[in-house]
């Protein structure tokens, strides 16, 4: 068993966040999963980023407790562990507190779908899961902060395969994808189009949405079975 | 035939656009072209700014058929194709997905021309082509994107050798220029302009356009026949 | 008797300002208490920067009399001594005219807890003292100020150990903490807690404030006796 | 005869606006005045910055005239012309176009002193000259830009030593000082104060003024008899 493989993905993916201008100090953390032992490596809880190392990636099973390692994990580490137990495709997480995509979380609104920056990603409006019960909260917090993007995107009716991306109200946007570097690059795109939307709204506050037909053309360029974009 | 100096040129126009805070990841693409062989050098589809060399721009003819190279062009390459074909007098275009000009495209609205920056650069305000129809979008889409561009120019009797910017709705602006450089240049220009215009609006939502006086002579110090502008 | 600690101390905190994008050239200073000594060191004042060293700074005692040092203490050296004195558990002290803080000051509107970014920091708005009386301006201003900040603390009820920020209407933000550099942490928290205030608000111009049950979750999980954040 | 002293100070002021973000492209020009030979140097005319050199500075005397150099001096000479011939006692001229700055002489305002980032520079509103006539921009247009800002200060009765910053609508500002290095000063004090008043107008749109005791207050220590503000 060695899990210096998702230790490096880790701490990359991780160091990616100050680099993209996403984190202030350590308001993030991204993770990356070993399907086949069960386990992801995740960044230490509080540890500035200067000060990371592949070394200091925490190791944890999918009910959060640690499988290996000396620092304790993320203080997120259960919102991970449970989206990797039910969504048994995605390779990596990211959670920021990047400003843009945390002020419609904080504004309680999912991003409207303006224009093809965000349908090349996505053909939906980025969702927003509404505010936790006090129940929830006063419960096993972080845990419930899984189970209510999990309880959402069900009540949507959405697929997290082809939806990487939610802000959780008053709190701040999570994102995945197939592998840790992609979660990151999730929450980039993530904070350029929450900025954009929030630009077109102040620019025409009669704005509307995107056709249908080039919310499905500039989706399928990208990840249709006749795709033409990339190498 | 050799193609070296479109690539150069298409290479060092197309790197400018991560140093001037134009692009994020591969948001965006630059061409350059060469009228006597009838054929451009652009970005090769979805590959990093970091990766990119001379070597890697693909050579491309104005129907968008790949003439030389060994990657897969720019998603966009048949609405450069399309402006090459069209107006015989621009050397280069640059595309990007820059947040306040692509706000603006998003919100549908041309951006007024409320100051000198905008008239030493254009003396209209930057149109903005209205969204394309469902029949474009589902047909060859970014071959009619070419089209919607170039009949908005007519629609509107524009002058592409004076107004060498555009917004096309829902998606984001194009510029061209007598160069790949220029068409860059005036792609950054295009940026600082529709913050300007946002944050003038913003200031004061009654603000005004500049006197037709103004205009005239701000283009004019830069273009006319008696520019005092430059070296 | 030697102040090379807290001069050290300070020294670094204040440096910290640029990298942190908080300051325009000498707009900011922060200071190091030695509480046994009674003296505290703060930034020269109107010294730019990158003209800084330790042995430049100014060491004062809690009326504000220069104690050791050739150059004048920062203008603003009063109001740090009133909070030192009144206030003895507190270590260093901030103050900057960073963008977004100022602009909620110059606004006069105390920050809603709108996210858990917010409540990470903090369980209350942000305050923000009323303007000070003329009587008390053309008085001795710094001193004044320093009674401002304690008063508006009085007034609300707020303890200085839990809420270490404040806004001082029509002027700018001042922090505190158990040291220098914990005090300059919280401006940049701050910062980015009025950016995203402020974005919020755009977003929604009818954003609710948090749900206590969340704030009193996200404040003990950093700040509680079962406390599990960091390490 | 010699100019290397101007050309010095003009060359290392104009370097500083892009360091201070000031400026994109070709967008602004420093000059640095000798009263005694009644000539400034001024940057040349749409040179990038990375290409200007002590020895390209332009020298021109009060009518506008170049007296020394080789290059066609910044076509905005004749309103620096202008100035210095009319106010004795500036040393140094500096003229961006800077995003937020631009954005309220677009907007047509002056901006409005409400906090003591504005107060420690300005004890009034940062005026802006209203748009030049048509007759004025048809005949020498940047030699009419000089009085129009001349003008406006007489008809506001204001005092150009006190008031160091001007917009000119529909263009951008203007500032001076004792130095060119000053100039440049004030023209990013005056960036700062515009951004800040444009977000305290988002934040509380009905937000007031400074009272009169703190205006006079910020303002007599940094230049008072009794200032007890820098070194």
């Amino acid at each position: 068993m060695s899990y210096e493989h998702i230790r490096q993905a880790a701490f990359e993916a991780n160091m990616q966040l100050p680099e993209l201008g996403l984190v202030l100090f350590t308001f993030g953390n991204v993770s990356a999963v070993d399907r086949n032992q069960g386990v992801f490596a995740i960044k230490p809880s509080g540890v500035p980023y200067n000060e990371l190392s592949v070394e200091k990636m925490v190791v944890v099973d999918f009910d959060g407790k640690v499988v290996d390692g000396t620092l304790r994990p993320s203080s997120d580490t259960k919102t991970h562990a449970v989206l990797y137990k039910h969504w048994p495709n995605i390779g990596g997480i990211s959670h920021t507190h990047s400003t843009y995509a945390t002020a419609w979380a904080q504004a309680q609104r999912a991003i409207p779908i303006y224009g093809t920056t965000h349908a090349d990603h996505s053909t939906l409006d980025i969702p927003c899961a509404p505010p936790m019960s006090g129940k929830m909260i006063k419960g096993d917090y972080e845990y419930e902060t899984g189970f209510q993007i999990i309880n959402w995107f069900k009540k949507k009716e959405l697929s997290y395969e082809e939806s990487e991306m939610i802000l959780v109200s008053n709190h701040a946007p999570f994102t995945w994808g197939n592998s840790a570097h992609k979660a990151v690059y999730n929450s980039a795109v993530l904070e350029t189009i929450a900025k954009m939307a929030t630009l077109t709204e102040q620019v025409n506050p009669k704005a509307e949405r995107l056709k249908k037909a080039l919310i499905d053309k500039h989706f399928e360029r990208k990840h249709g079975p006749g795709s033409y974009y990339g190498q």
